[in-house]
């Protein structure tokens, strides 16, 4: 337990977030933000990382390596020993994370995960889902991404590739190939661009710089193609959602990401699709809206290494 | 630890299969078979196999209550907590399986299991999947059922539904309806009678009393509409493996059950599916024959309560 400090690292595209957590007061006692460069060399932005902690532990009256624990997340595969596998949202290779990171702190409680099961991770500790053990969180952003919470525990897997969700085969008769190289990805219908793909393509809404909160407005507004735009994406995540079910039959969704903003309409029309497609005892499952947006990661990241 | 002596059971809609296991010879001691009567009492068929048991015991010189533990299997939905939700295929109601097994034995290490999910357990104990830790089993029968282990344990879920991979939908397009109520399961394509409808229905194929077998021995003797019978049959059961790979990326795949005593065919042709289906980190998932057939489910059993 120690003095009951933790730190959480979420590493992004172009920044990085930190939070050093009490335990004691249960709350951050301090939070901090630097970029990352894509294509540095790791070593670069490690060592910035180490850094950073030293100094916010500093600030908090200790030094780095009595710190209780650091948890991290990576926008790329992560295996459940802590080794990045070539993160290209970071241009990094193979990376032993969680060993570096014990060899430059002196702290043995190291944690690293993937940045969207690490999140899944925060939201059952302190968002949507507190108080459940199992979560499925899908994030619907620029991708669609997904993180996989069972029995309390971050899911990796092979090659830390559990929870891509994102690329659940949905259309068998898609003619176009998603960004991984298959066709019908659940990416391509129900991401940001996936949604405006729809309305473009299949109902030839076609105003300019369109989003998928234009769409999202628009069928709140009653308009018909926005509402047509919306059933196809609806039908096609709910459908990946009760695919998920029959393997892993999880106690709650979570649906988070930008496109998540449009708030409850999202869920009941997911959810509408959901139950269509599931079978009995799995037609209950609850979704909600992810809860704590940016700090996901960070809660989540501290919560791989709290209570060990 | 005790004597080491731990029982096997697996419960069948016809049959009850039970085994004594000592783990100080590292095998079966005892092994046999009372009826099971659907819509019968549950209480009867219990005492049954608690009676059962007590002779088994006297035979190997213990009394019931010494055993070391008792791992039940049965064919119906169960919790992690051992409890049977309305098991269909033995006519019964919710039933508190494990406390009732405790309180009639003395024995306080018992667990339940749904009997798929306890079969890959078996498998990746003694079997196909033998020093693994994750697998997911497909069994490909009369229907298609599904069993889960992460990390060396069952996956049970939400009201014991998990691994129902019979239930995944495939084809969205399916104008006909599953036995669950919804349309475009994989069940419907990839069962013993699935394959027997896609001959049929699509390429017209029509002798009397045609089997999954007689098809898969066409296809070997290159007949082309099996060929193409068996290339649609794979393609859904590769994409569907493909989906549960992106949610849990098990360690491998394991393909059991009465269809898969085609033998490599299915491997072959359900992994060209697979990997063309798959993103780059999920292809080289390893897929296996099942090999220990009924014996499975009373090595999962014994797996359940053994070594805890």
């Amino acid at each position: 337990m120690g003095n009951g400090l933790y730190f959480g690292i979420d590493v992004g595209g172009t920044a990085v977030k930190m939070s050093l957590y009490s335990s004691k007061e249960d709350s951050m006692v301090e939070n901090c933000s630097i970029p990352s460069i894509k294509n540095e060399d790791e070593n670069i932005l490690i060592g910035n990382i180490v850094r950073k902690m030293k100094e916010m532990s500093a600030e908090a009256g200790v030094s780095i390596s009595e710190v209780s624990g650091i948890g991290i997340g990576i926008p790329g595969p992560v295996t459940a020993d802590g080794k990045v596998l070539k993160c290209a949202n970071l241009g990094w290779d193979i990376v032993d994370l969680t060993t570096i990171i014990k060899e430059l702190t002196g702290v043995e409680n190291v944690e690293a995960g993937n940045d969207a099961n690490v999140a899944a991770l925060g939201e059952i500790w302190k968002g949507a889902a507190a108080g459940y053990k199992d979560a499925v969180m899908v994030t619907l952003g620029t991708g669609v991404g997904g993180g996989i919470v069972i029995d309390g525990h971050i899911r990796a897997g092979h090659r830390g590739a559990a929870g891509e969700i994102g690329h659940i085969t949905v259309e068998p008769e898609e003619s176009e190939a998603c960004g991984c190289g298959c066709r019908g990805c659940l990416e391509q219908y129900a991401s940001a661009t996936g949604i405006v793909d729809i309305a473009k393509k299949r109902f030839g809404i076609c105003k300019e710089n369109l989003t998928a909160k234009d769409i999202f407005d628009a069928a709140k507004a009653g308009d018909e193609k926005a509402l047509k735009t919306v059933d196809i994406f609806a039908a096609y995540l709910g459908t990946a959602l009760s695919n998920i079910a029959n393997v892993i039959a999880p106690e709650i969704f979570i649906i988070g990401g930008g496109v998540s903003a449009a708030g409850n309409i999202i869920i009941e029309k997911v959810m509408e699709y959901y139950e269509k497609n599931s079978m009995y005892a799995l037609r209950d499952i609850p979704a909600r809206l992810a809860k704590l947006g940016n700090m996901a990661g960070m809660y989540g990241a501290i919560k791989m290494v709290i209570g060990r």
